[in-house]
């Protein structure tokens, strides 16, 4: 129900009073203000393009501090941001997939979107607005014991991919960036926090060394195989909107009413469902298995 | 304490891990993918020209109707804007001054301004959705009695003007838009609750009128003088950002340091405060009264 | 040689002595005016689109009148755009062809050409006064009796086509312009130099006919058969680049270098040639004949 | 006559057959590809603002090179520059001056300029492409001894100045420009074609020198004070619009019409006039002598 709400509050279509609506009566004051409107740019993205809307959080250094995030990762942090982005994505139909990972998520709308005319600050503000505006929302059934102590704020962007593969370079962008900046934090904080060092030490510990250095020191040093670590920390979390079938009531007296009926008679309907995953981007088989996001 | 914090997440200072730090470590499949960044846009602002941020609540009627605000003008819902508002020019330094009325809240940055570079996208996005989690997060201060059943969400734009002329008229169009959308609504309420007539009776009954004969419709046939309606609905509301003396302690050992400390010695400094004002933009007045706006 | 040296004019390469070389010298009046180069937008096409140039004449319907074009289609304007065009796509060879009617031409450029870092103005600019500046220039060969009383200007934009369909649509558009303006044009000067109506009446006479009934009136009234009219006035002109085997001279001390130089031993290279061609670009035909255009 | 021609062609005012006028003829074909017209970039400049078009030769160096300009500086071809920049700025009527130096040319329109709808492709290339095409159209004028051996292009911009101020910081960057780049090629060429040194033996001399070094090289190496070359090359040149009064010839039986004409009457009306200067734009004077410029 509160997704109808949701729905209708996000919908491009007018409310009962219209803003525009009242100015009918002739206003001498009015119009001669409103040439400022001509200021306003148009600012339209290419269409048939993939439409990205990455959004990422604003100073989430000293938020996580402020709020004594776990380190190097907070799973209800990450959670929280999971279940902000479900809003996002059930209330912009428009979108196919969505991607996070640390203090950032992206949206991915499929490449016909007509959403606000593709207009740009349109979009990415109220994808951006939302998103926070339920971060907020949602933060005390993450953090039930911890009270929010300031609000957080998110920048955002659009940005067009014209092809496929450019849209699955962009993700794979994505998850190369959390793998690297996982890996990176998993050693540093098991330096600080098991090993004793300072901030500054752990730093210059790991300074110039490669993926294969900072596995190795993991290992050896704390006995932390780098692959058993949680998918969730090294993938990110990825929500995919797929059709899978599910259970519908139906009336008795509609139940033979045509062919078209069949499948819903058998007592299934296909119905858009949200999948959250934490797997891998970056190779063929996540592509192959869900060739429907291409056609969405 | 709070506003240090906030300040310190919106700074565009780096923070002490900054993304990008850890990308020195040579990864091919990093390096491969990362060409997708020049698929974002440039998109910053003309400099030397007023800037304006315009918010705008998205499915407001609806979401006002779900929370039951009060007709035509809800104070709680319009003091929570205020109040969230005045969270926003308190982060970004650069305000100068902020208009709102009913769902909508227009912010003024400084011509000389070069937050975020002037980038448009940074810019709306940072400002509606710190606002747009501030309403969520004061929304308890002023309706402690009523839960928040849905997070709303806002679209904002970047809009320059360039002479001071041109600013003025933009507020003016947005205090003459409040006068007449508030006209409107007060009669159309007056004529729905207190005359009994429906939605649709109502809008019929008021087509085509002009503002005299809306004001003539409330004082004959309700015995409202418009003009006596509160300043808030009205006018809308101004926060404005001036210099104004505030006490200050100074320890006794430094009492006589500097000439400079002269006015900080009578007990007196100057710091910026935040005016909550429901006054008129449209006349010379307030201009006269607050050149300080023109060369902040 | 002319091609040559008009490779160096377009090469975005640096001159011997480059703007900005001189300016090492320190120069306080400098420095201090520098400052308005920040007021130059960054206007960047998104990379990976076909990116079209469009150039369109202005005023040239003035503008045939005064030089006494042939009316419906003078041949040697027509060969005079041409001829300008071909000079376009010689010095810009990242273009892979260029389609031309009426007073327009569309110049098709490599989907991942970074010519001029694909800023807009930049590149729609230089097409558009190089096409002007030759169409000046070369007016004496295909008018040696006409004197050209005045230098025309031309408009010119970029507009990006994210795929092939798009991009092949975009030509077909053009296309249907071209056969939609010269019929309606070839029966109004039927009716007018032939049928001795005036141009209004001829306007008059054509208003809301439809193909079909152009087609009859060009056929029973003046015994036109408007599929026998020329195909470079109905289908437009296509200038298409493609690689083919010319004859090469090869010193006779080099013959038998290299295997690679096989082909060339048999005494032909293959080149980019430049194909003027007048056909339909709506069908699949020339794009099964030419997929070599996609990827050029 | 020519200009009244040049006016038709320049103006938007649409040709008696607009294009666009045929297509009330249903056409499927033409309906089914014009989605692709959506792809075209809306591009509006900001008004209210001085709009400058900057044009700059590509290539001028080779281009000068193959034409034997003279150097430092060739008279007739500066002098071609200002006969082309005229053509535009006449065409053009919302231009109020024009500023040249070598290969460049800067169109300043009045700040309320609505040409084009203020479409910054469309007046970057239409003003570009006339400048171009009429370089070639006047070479002959000016070059009668030699033929012009490739046609030119020019890069053009758009860029717009909120403030008078602005306005006047971007002409003196470019007049600086000029002094800089004028002040280097005088003494490198004095070193190379009367003092002997090959092109980068005069470089390596110059490399490091400030203003006083060069004037001293000049003035004790080969006598020249640079003070006295001519202004043309050290101030550039600038094509300044202002009223002036002309004679005008009245019919005799229109001679006491009314007191309107009493101006006329005494044989003199205002008309724009171009003026051609080579004057100090950094100073007040110029713009005190000239404020009609702000206004215009």
């Amino acid at each position: 129900m509160r997704s109808n709400l949701l729905s209708r509050l996000i919908s491009p279509r007018v409310a009962v009073f219209p803003k525009g609506f009242f100015h009918s009566s002739p206003s001498m004051a009015h119009s001669k203000f409103e040439y400022v409107r001509s200021f306003e740019s148009k600012d339209s993205l290419l269409p048939n393009t993939w439409l990205v809307v990455r959004i990422d959080g604003r100073g989430f250094h000293a938020f996580s501090n402020e709020h004594d995030f776990e380190k190097p990762n907070d799973v209800r942090a990450l959670n929280l941001m999971n279940a902000a982005a479900k809003v996002v994505i059930e209330a912009f139909t428009d979108t196919v997939l969505a991607y996070g990972q640390s203090d950032e998520y992206s949206f991915v709308f499929r490449r016909n979107t007509n959403l606000y005319s593709r207009r740009s600050a349109k979009i990415a503000t109220n994808v951006t607005s939302l998103f926070a505006a339920n971060y907020v929302y949602l933060w005390p059934q993450f953090f039930p014991d911890k009270p929010l102590k300031v609000a957080p704020s998110f920048d955002g962007r659009c940005v067009c991919y014209p092809t496929d593969a450019n849209l699955r370079d962009y993700l794979s962008w994505r998850q190369a960036d959390c793998h690297i900046n996982n890996l990176y934090n998993t050693v540093f904080w098991a330096l600080v926090l098991k090993g004793g060092l300072t901030n500054r030490e752990a730093q210059e510990r790991l300074k110039g060394t490669l993926s294969g250095d900072k596995n190795e020191i993991l290992f050896s040093q704390f006995q932390i195989n780098y692959n058993q670590e949680a998918q969730q920390f090294r993938k990110g979390s990825t929500l995919l909107k797929k059709k899978a079938p599910v259970p519908v009531e139906i009336p008795q007296d509609k139940k033979e009413d045509s062919p078209k009926r069949q499948k819903e008679n058998s007592g299934f309907r296909d119905r858009v469902k949200i999948f959250d995953l934490n797997i891998d981007l970056i190779g063929d088989d996540f592509w192959k298995e869900n060739a429907h996001i291409y056609s969405f």
